[in-house]
């Protein structure tokens, strides 16, 4: 193994550090978001979304199982469903990336203290689970199948490589050690032959092996990902496939089964071929995940298309009413992404990572930080409903925003990505600089050779398409500076003092010897356009979205002066018109049908009346604006009843 | 109450005996079917499906639970789920209606045999139920949400009702009896508030009422009815709705949540509303159940389009590809249609009785009978699987027909609808006899004066849209015989003699002195014709279906020489042409889209591969040729894409 042990990493925290790759990951020293939504989204995640979570945490008892689980009252006291301990250590890496983003003492404080809490809970021999093996539970690792036990390992791994990456090795770095070597020891070569039914074992075991340079962590990634796809997990009602074990992993086509299993297994399958150097799984990743977002993805970037299983759907079955695209599987895929993004430096991952954060993460959350989606539809045919502030709910994929949930993983999923978000912006390689999403940001770096370069980034996207980039820094003799051109971006320029150079969607260069102060920028365009699906996507057939740089728009009932969106028909002879934070398009009514039987031999009349403009917010927007109906997508023409 | 106590019902077996209504319906020994392919259906179900349904149930130690019980091995051998009991009780129910068909001396003795089964089980107090009460279980009534203990006794009691009806009263019935007594005493108005998450002793106490002519049974029922919609069952994850508990019977707008407990909750409203009189609750019904078929039910007549909760979607939600459409609610529909029928004489609940007969119930069962699909999909895209011919199934939604399920409700649903079909061919009223279901059969009935009419009718329908009818019997002055005529029936014709009558949408009376032998005929007009989907079903939104009498019909992959489901189109410029068992149509290939992402800027391109003639057979057809793909809504035209 090539992994560096690096016992708190000099440029500062990153989620993935692989040892290998195209490019080469920033850290929350390296790069920083310094304006607009994001920047504004990163301080109320910071403050109000981690406060928020740790209290309803406390309020439920989350936090207190482990304290139970030290004195051994765990089995009558214990609450909270069997994978509570998960959101903790969810809450815990939020915290640490925060700490590294923002140097916040106070959250300092809280990770200590969390962790002085799980130090006194975990067994002597390291286990540390207050669902399994204490007096009236069920034995350890008695139900890998449904019981999470490994998944919550994974992430206390996970949070303490956090930790270990933005402040240095402390506790929590002993425990999750102690908890690793435990599984090591009990599912390793000469142990049990098990997996768990929720991957996330594999990636958070590859992360503690680049950290401490431990290649039994390593190679148990591997060996829970060699041992998947045989069918050993217990028969359950959604079939092997729910947790992958139906398939192993290098011989899949598609990503298929429980979403969020899915992606996760899939970052640690990324994880463990470029670890090991195993370009032939690799290469089967790729071809799954690229599949996967030709066939089973929605315009969001959103994945996930079944409520009952929480599953991807069969190729291009993508109902907008019902779609769950749940907000971990966007966090999930985006971890996906970012992975093969680095191992290959292809600007679709970009592209993919933008699409997904503007259309499921900035909409998962309510502006105020305390509310979440745990599911997103693109068809909201009923109002929405109004929750009260303080209710869980159980019912997680059919409401709006609530502020908890039952399954409440959403929350420390976004809080982790939001507290980390600045370092997917930009990579480096031995010849500079590649940008790869664009906001209000600063990135200063060192390549290979030591020597630094120093960029700003201006801009009001995506609301506009141009961002500058100047030259905050820069030592010694020629580097390049690489801008994703997304694939809807035809028509973007390069602009470079007086050059105006076509930026055809991709990539675009810049090399040159650059002084401080040089300055350039990306005009990218960002009208208002229309999105028709591919013909095979049933559920939308007949339909058009309108798109606006990677914001996904949609029409909701509030600014509607008339018609009922189930009715409403848009013209697309003419193109959508930009407006303010958004679009406004040409549309019809059609007449109701019958109210006896929705089937009829004749053809539906054609007579309309017309709404004169419709008007398109971001789907990012909505369901902040009171009760609601929504769609993204709009039936269009006359032609189609 | 006006309920009549009848020991053995005089004129044979009647699923449904109402005191009071517009219709009175016939039994078995008034009406037969005895030919055509429901003859044959009812031969396969009395033989095979009924022996299949004993020995799963005895191999899976279903019937062996009561035996255990009895011994008090309850709690450590019980095996099964919570609800199994009512499986035993459906299938005792379907042979008794076995019984009356066909007087099937064996059947009859298995039916005694399993009611001793019952008798030795059943605790002195009279509760009856071996998941509840035992050492090591729940205790009685601890679970009623989910528990389904009132449910299976509803069953229970449904099973002595066919009994009573068909042979006359034996242990069967005071066993019954005796468990309904006990729900009396413990949940009648002195007793405990409460009711059950799974509806079904609602319509049970009313016909052990209308059996036995004891008041309290209906009282208890119209309590049960009373206390549902308060929201009083424990809070799940789907809602109060899933139990119907969200809103009080007579307030709902529309059925709603689990879809098999929402129609068994509506046919026993109509039940209490016919026998109390309650004009307003029965109004109530029929507003809801007229909107349920108005917005919330497939072409097919199928019920349920949420796969995760098994429930009712929202107005429109109707997705083809993931249509739940499970056959329980099927047989539901017909339940809540058949009574709404008798109550009101509106034909059509005719009509949709028919609608889920030819493409539900006939799709639910294999040629041979012995496997089930649980869910109907209108849109199989993965070819279906082989299952092995001993495998239980757990994932009961999503596969093909399966020869047993961990939850196997379809098997003694199917049976007993099945066994009693004959009952649902007429009615009769003071003036003469209602034909609402047309088939090779035998009807001979006398009227409420006495007078004897009997009439065969003959006819290959629905391959053939001519019905016979000749009188067999007749005793003094004159009848009327009423025919149904679809709402697809434009065009119909009573030929009588010389005369052509045209015959509109709804019933066609002919009222005269009829003589032995006499004979007219209705002509139905059974062309393949097209139906389009209300424009407010997104899910088919530019598709078409062909639909033929009164059976949908479908593109299936065995049938098509070339080209993939995915991407056909069909040309709705010509009429459907008429071929044995089906229709061909025009068809089109749809070039296929990009492969990398499936939205695009530009509109897909209209070059298209002419598929010639396209097969279309009966969706009750499908799945019995092998492995294949199927649609029901073909998508159409080349203005639409």
């Amino acid at each position: 193994m090539s992994v560096t042990s690096a016992a708190a990493d000099p440029t500062g925290g990153r989620p993935v550090i692989p040892s290998r790759g195209s490019l080469r990951p920033l850290g929350l020293g390296e790069a920083r978001i310094t304006g607009g939504s994001w920047a504004l989204r990163q301080q109320v995640n910071g403050g109000a979304t981690l406060d928020h979570g740790r209290s309803w945490m406390d309020k439920l008892g989350w936090t207190g199982n482990f304290t139970t689980a030290k004195d051994g009252r765990g089995s009558q006291e214990r609450r909270g469903r069997e994978f509570s301990d998960s959101e903790v250590y969810k809450l815990m890496e939020a915290m640490s990336w925060e700490v590294g983003r923002d140097a916040d003492r106070s959250r300092d404080h809280e990770v200590v203290e969390l962790t002085a809490m799980l130090a006194a809970a975990q067994a002597p021999d390291g286990y540390l689970n207050t669902a399994f093996g204490q007096p009236g539970q069920r034995p350890r690792y008695s139900d890998l199948g449904s019981g999470h036990e490994l998944y919550c390992t994974g992430h206390l791994v996970q949070a303490a490589v956090a930790r270990t990456r933005t402040t240095g090795p402390d506790d929590l770095l002993a425990i999750a050690r102690r908890a690793a070597d435990q599984v090591c020891d009990t599912f390793g070569p000469d142990g049990v032959w098990g997996l768990c039914g929720h991957p996330q074992i594999e990636p958070a075991l590859v992360e503690l092996a680049r950290l401490t340079g431990e290649q039994r962590y390593l190679d148990q990634a591997a060996l829970f990902l060699q041992r998947r796809g045989h069918r050993s997990l217990p028969m359950q009602q959604f079939g092997w496939s729910y947790s992958s074990d139906d398939i192993p992993v290098r011989e899949a086509e598609v990503l298929r089964g429980h979403a969020v299993r899915s992606l996760y297994l899939t970052s640690g399958a990324v994880d463990v071929a470029v670890e090991t150097g195993d370009g032939e799984l690799l290469d089967a990743v790729i071809r799954q995940f690229d599949r996967t977002v030709a066939r089973r993805t929605y315009l969001t970037g959103g994945m996930g298309s079944r409520h009952a299983d929480e599953a991807f759907g069969d190729d291009f079955v993508l109902p907008a009413d019902r779609a769950y695209s749940e907000t971990c599987a966007g966090v999930a895929a985006v971890m996906v992404a970012w992975r093969l993004l680095l191992a290959t430096g292809e600007p679709r991952y970009g592209d993919l990572i933008e699409r997904i954060l503007y259309n499921v993460l900035a909409t998962a959350i309510s502006d105020d930080g305390t509310s979440f989606f745990y599911a997103h539809t693109l068809h909201q045919r009923t109002p929405t409903r109004d929750l009260p502030p303080d209710q869980e709910q159980l019912d997680f994929a059919g409401g709006p925003r609530a502020p908890w949930f039952e399954v409440s993983c959403c929350l420390g999923n976004l809080g982790r990505t939001l507290a980390a978000l600045a370092t997917y912006l930009a990579s480096a390689d031995e010849r500079g600089v590649q940008l790869h999403q664009y906001a209000d940001a600063e990135v200063r770096t060192r390549l290979v050779d030591g020597r630094r370069l120093g960029i700003r980034m201006e801009t009001r996207y995506p609301d506009d398409g141009t961002v500058t980039v100047r030259v905050t820094e820069s030592d010694g003799g020629p580097f390049t500076i690489t801008m994703r051109v997304p694939h809807w971006g035809e028509g973007a320029v390069l602009v470079d003092g007086d050059q105006r150079r076509p930026a055809a969607p991709g990539t675009v260069e810049l090399t040159r010897v650059f002084e401080v102060g040089d300055e350039f920028r990306l005009e990218l365009p960002t009208r208002p356009r229309w999105t028709f699906p591919d013909p095979r996507i049933d559920a939308v057939r007949g339909c058009v979205a309108v798109e606006r740089g990677p914001v996904v728009l949609c029409a909701e009932s509030v600014d509607q002066d008339q018609g009922d969106l189930d009715l409403l028909r848009v013209d697309t002879s003419t193109e959508p018109q930009e407006v303010a934070d958004g679009a406004v398009v040409a549309g019809y009514a059609e007449p109701p049908a019958s109210d006896t039987w929705p089937y009829a031999s004749v053809r539906p009349a054609s007579g309309e009346a017309d709404l004169g403009s419709v008007r398109l917010v971001p789907y990012h927007r909505w369901a902040r604006r009171g009760s609601s109906t929504m769609r993204v997508w709009l039936p269009r023409d006359n032609t189609i009843t």
